[in-house]
């Protein structure tokens, strides 16, 4: 088993809010995060995929087949873009970087194993600081 | 002469665009940088001044003095915010990274200067890609 | 099973030593870093903890919250001193990084679990190129 | 159970290809990693390794020995080298990551083990977007 | 005047030699570096250029016109290539970062200049310990 | 004028104070890094020389020649000591990176100079927030 990791950047606006809250709710749960206004983040995607080394290629999986993927099917969709209002696979969910990673693994995983490998781990550096790891 | 620069960090929400002109101008000239729905950033702040050593403290400046000044003047009014609707220091003025130095720049001379150095560059890295310098 | 990491850093002194060997022995096994003036580094801790996903807040803890554990439990007291010396989880202990994991560890993981969470890994960063993980 | 990983970095020039297959197959495949004049690398080597702590010592391994291990049986090898024509532990095998990642794991684990640790993973960084980890 | 830096990255196999020297002249004098067989890096460029700020756009220079300039002029002939024998710009030259900058310099002036901007500075990182910078 | 960037890497113990001054003072003006137990970091030196490029070599300096000389002249004096003990070349000074950044100049200016080339700047960079810079 060998696992391959690819990363990709993107840059979004989002609010972390829930609309069944009052914006004080909202302010004393979700701290400078819930401004009404947006704020916004440089995201680090990592995508970590596992499966058997091919004899033929010594490739787990074509990274440019895995860029192509993570790209049409989430950076394309999120990057410069709110998270919140524009991203189809975030709809309905509160944006947290939590709830990015778990979508983010749905959103690849088919196309992952399409490709013969599987999905191992998404995680996600919100900031320097703070990361998310989804094991599915 | 001797340079000190500090780093501090911002996350904030922006678009670039003309208000006078329609979206699909700005579409054109900005990008994806004009999306509507705004789009945000990790924001790295390089503030660097200049001054003759004190002979008493060995120092330029005072580290936590301008730590304090760039967190009270800079980045209070800009992290976690919309960088276009809500960062008085930039009103009017389209939100590139070229006039969030210079406004920057305004925003923090008078105060080093009072704390007897002076201010040398203002360094805005947008993206690990794409940073600019202002000297003033 | 969500996975959260939050990094912090700390600047200290330290060095490794056995006070029943002597110089030369303690020299002998722990070479440069068992100067008996000391020596220092940046240190990066990273904390993992993981849990369920919380429907309400889209969180598997409140990033605030840790936030705060760490600084009151490791940062305050490690931060600007002397490990040998004057950190009271590290008395008695030989001063080196995998002593350092394991001290850490104790002294989060009652807190961590306090706020309904789980203490999954820490993560020790000497220098760039050293590091050491604990999962308890 | 510790575990310590020593970062360590060599600049080689590689190539991807099968002499089976004509310079079109390749570049059909491999694409511009196929280049028969070569390109290069700055990789970054992680070798993880696992144990007790001894608790005469603090340590899982003295980094001093498990650097020179590496060291001796990986970097002078393959620094400064061409992967494909000079390196022994990757004669005969297509150069990817994923086959450097193995071979690098056989070329040491009998070492580690020699020292009363284990070999836990071993992590090549080929860029800062594409890594590789193999745990045996 | 506002200074605006675009970082991008190539990855070349090269070698340090003059063909008028015997193998062991260009070991004495260019080392591990002179390796016949080639090795490689992955190299990373920044290049600055500065000018007046635009009224109307708040720009020095539009970013992707810089990038999109950068990508044809070098990066696009360099990339997955080897410096010595490939590269055009390199022609006849020694293949180290300081001509390296130099002869990128001369490649994008022209250009940059072109689009109303002036070159300010060509950095090449050739490895983290190691990096050249050009002012004209 | 081609200028060439060296880095080097240190870790050692310092504490910022004057004799002449009370704890108590020293604990004003220097704050938590007048600790008299001493806290400790791992500096980042970045030493930049310029000079005309050999037309026999395209170096502007042989960097094997350069790193020898700040491993000489500063790294084996600094690196695992206490920088207010143990180095001769900060000995009555002040321990800030100030002073450090001018006393690295003093110590590397001849040696660079013998080997045809010039010091343009040194670099100290003590936490990845605060950096010193000196041109002489």
């Amino acid at each position: 088993m060998i696992y391959l990791t690819r990363r990709e950047r993107f840059s979004a606006a989002h609010r972390m809010f829930r609309q069944d809250w009052t914006d004080e709710k909202n302010q004393k749960i979700f701290g400078k995060c819930s401004n009404p206004n947006w704020h916004g983040h440089n995201y680090e995607l990592f995508v970590t995929v596992k499966g058997e080394l091919s004899e033929e290629t010594g490739f787990v999986i074509n990274i440019d087949t895995l860029k192509k993927i993570i790209l049409e099917k989430v950076i394309q969709k999120i990057d410069h873009k709110n998270i919140n209002l524009e991203v189809d696979f975030m709809k309905g969910k509160i944006a947290t970087s939590e709830n990015l990673a778990i979508a983010v693994w749905n959103q690849l995983k088919p196309f992952i194993e399409k490709e013969g490998a599987q999905l191992h781990c998404i995680k996600i550096e919100e900031t320097e600081n703070n990361s998310i790891e989804y094991y599915g």
